[in-house]
């Protein structure tokens, strides 16, 4: 299933640039870059040139000079991908890059599928499945939380945590299998303490892993906030001000309009998304209006759900605040309720007093002048549970190997199952190699075409 | 007036792609990089690497590692900006993409300024002015004769002629400066008939440079082209038929709303621009009216204008058609103008004979069926001169440099003028150096901060 053909495509972002680098990976790449490329001082074939080396020279299409360029060349098993790879580093004009790719296109080339570098490098044994699907994620990573877990996991921690699960768990599957073959004989070459003891370790791991995929799953997509409150309460200074703070990267998902705000701010390394929803006060009139039920909606969605009033606004209407926020506590226990009086800097002492009073366990805020910004910050840092991520623990948070580990548990407690009820060694091995097999899916030693076509058309062309 | 502290930028596209550069250069670049790279295989310190080899490792900060990259080493003299220069390729994220720019900020690297690794290039000497120019000109090129003239003056054919004329008169210069010194005893060291010959020489490149600008300044912006006609006479069609035919680069400058296409289509590797216009027919009642003057106005901006009509509606009205010509033709003698009979694919031979006896120069087309359009490109392509662009000659495409050429023309002519009225030596040598002087500002001898200033400012950051 291993092509050998030569691949080129883009591999830097599209659009015009200073540079842009065209890479070409395959048996015969650096044959054909050779025969489009004179060089400026030596005048040496590429062929003839060292890996890992830089060559200045001109792109040629019979007279025709295209680009003058830095190519760079790797040999195969030297490279990204295994084989044979060159990186041309051209002017960074759309046109260029064009004339370039269809140059090598019209000469012996085809363009390279999505993720098909990455795929050749799970192939020829340069990373495997999880690594290569961590390249993927690194891309993609936009906080420092996710790009860690993707490093860590590019880097190999993941898999090699499995991998070594998988090696203990395989030697005692070879005694067991051995024991079959001299079933007659009723020996135990599997010692059925250690292996016990084996079990119940392989199970911690899969518990811990496993669970840390909610944690993994909040840190990729960002942990979902609605804000709840009437207008003008300030819902959108609010916003700018935890931006401010941070000097986070933001990007408006939704628009740009104030009721339909949905940005995404990073929180000591942890993408936040907030979600602004319209007013929910009214309740008692018009429940059923669509309004109010969009705003359940988005309250649905959300993990975490800020209350924002306005301090001053509410001053003498406290109580109906207090109920408010019972009505919310009682309607979602379960999500993080966080309640923000707002505006609070013009307001005097006896004023914050009341309000404290009267409100549990309320912050005090103004998104104006910045005050109580850092103290909320904090708090929505407190309410992930960033244990793991502080310990530099594995965490999952691909779905495919979430789904893996949980077949490979219910295997697990199957053998485990099997041996307090000392079931026969010919049924035990079953449950074993399943455990076995969906490891193997984890890191890739077990894969199918169609697994691996879905893996990799999610990378772009030219990863 | 060198700055050799060590820069930094992103030198590829932004956005995210499969992999990024990011790009240091000044007389630390090496050691900066160094202090947070961790080699993955040798170990070695950068410090101690070639120029011109590429290694794979971490960009660490502290003990967190920011990516997997290769590291790309340029020692100084031999590289791009003649400094240290390190390439460092990384995952392509713009989340990392940041990360490894801000962890060179805080330790010893500044942002590079628009165009700084080019301007350094030129003040190390590794390019001349005007080949730093069109590095900038070869990453705004989309088509093949503006990227060939912007590759051909960056490999310094504009520069080496104009050096040349330099170098030439240069050496008449000192001889006649050298005759002021010996002004009593009436020597003349520079041989008048070969001085004669040289300024002829000049001026005779200087035309044909100046004359040049013409193409050069069409080449490098597209050729404006006008289709006038009456709405519905397949205005749109025809541009698309034109796009089919070539499968060139298309942007919608103005919009997508069928009353403002502005279209640049490349035909033949040269750039057209097509502006459409409203009805022009109506001229006789509403001469006034703002539409026909937005029209006109349109008209006088191109340099080609094609007049289409509807053949099946038209043929009946044929003298009308050709009144209508011969109008434009009188307002507009110093245009290119292209009339074409559209529609004409369900006509009779003999209707087809009609319009060709009453339209004087008519071209047949059905935008529908694609007939008579690769004829049409012919057309257009004929009505520009193209000739210099053939014979590989150089084209003056920049503004600064036309300006500095008529400069020196018109010294050159004051020099001419001396020789044959007799002027004394020392009135001579002003007007030759001021020639000198404008030559040496195109290759950049003769340079300004504000001059610089300018022409890099208009440069990408990371170039």
């Amino acid at each position: 299933m291993i092509n050998t053909d030569t691949i080129v495509a883009l591999a830097t972002a599209s659009g015009n640039g200073a540079i842009a680098i065209v890479r070409l990976s395959g048996i015969e790449a650096i044959a054909i870059v050779n025969k489009h490329f004179s060089s400026v001082k030596t005048g040496k074939s590429l062929l003839r040139q060292k890996s890992h080396t830089i060559h200045l020279g001109h792109i040629v299409d019979g007279k025709k000079v295209l680009d003058e360029v830095l190519v760079s060349i790797f040999k195969n098993p030297n490279s990204y991908t295994g084989e044979n790879v060159v990186e041309i580093s051209c002017h960074g004009s759309t046109y260029i890059q064009q004339e370039i790719i269809q140059l090598f296109l019209r000469n012996g080339c085809r363009m390279a599928n999505a993720g098909e570098f990455t795929l050749r490098a799970f192939l020829n044994g340069k990373l495997d499945l999880s690594q290569a699907e961590a390249v993927a994620d690194l891309i993609a990573s936009d906080n420092e939380a996710s790009h860690q877990i993707a490093m860590q996991q590019m880097r190999g921690g993941f898999s090699s945590e499995i991998a070594k699960l998988r090696e203990e768990l395989m030697n005692f599957a070879s005694l067991i299998e051995l024991e079959l073959d001299f079933a007659e004989e009723d020996v135990e070459f599997a010692d059925r303490t250690q292996f016990k003891e084996l079990i119940s370790k392989i199970s911690f791991v899969l518990k811990r892993l496993i669970d840390s995929f909610a944690v993994g799953n909040v840190i990729k997509n960002g942990i979902p906030v609605a804000i709840v409150g009437e207008p003008n309460v300030g819902k959108s200074t609010l916003l700018n001000a935890l931006l401010n703070e941070e000097r986070a990267i933001v990007s408006a998902i939704a628009g740009t309009t104030r009721d339909t705000i949905e940005d995404e701010i990073s929180i000591g390394g942890i993408g936040f998304r907030f979600i602004d929803t319209a007013g929910i006060r009214d309740t008692k009139d018009v429940v059923e209006s669509i309004g109010i039920k969009k705003t359940f909606e988005k309250i649905e969605q959300a993990q975490v759900v800020i209350y924002l009033f306005d301090a001053q606004q509410s001053l003498n209407n406290l109580e109906n605040v207090r109920i408010e926020i019972v009505k919310i506590r009682n309607k979602y226990p379960q999500k993080s309720l966080l309640v923000i009086a707002n505006k609070i800097d013009t307001l005097l002492d006896t004023a914050l007093a009341k309000i404290n009073a009267i409100v549990p366990d309320v912050k005090l805020l103004s998104a104006k002048t910045g005050f109580g910004v850092e103290e909320l910050n904090a708090s929505l840092l407190n309410l992930v549970n960033t244990g793991a991520l502080r310990n530099n623990e594995t965490i999952v948070t691909n779905t495919r190997h979430y789904d893996a580990l949980l077949r490979a548990q219910e295997a697990i407690q199957k053998v485990n199952y099997g041996l307090d009820s000392g079931l026969s060694g010919d049924l035990m091995a079953i449950d074993i190699r399943d455990a076995l097999f969906h490891f193997g899916e984890i890191t890739g030693e077990i894969t199918t075409d169609d697994l691996l076509g879905n893996i990799f058309a999610n990378f772009c062309i030219g990863k």
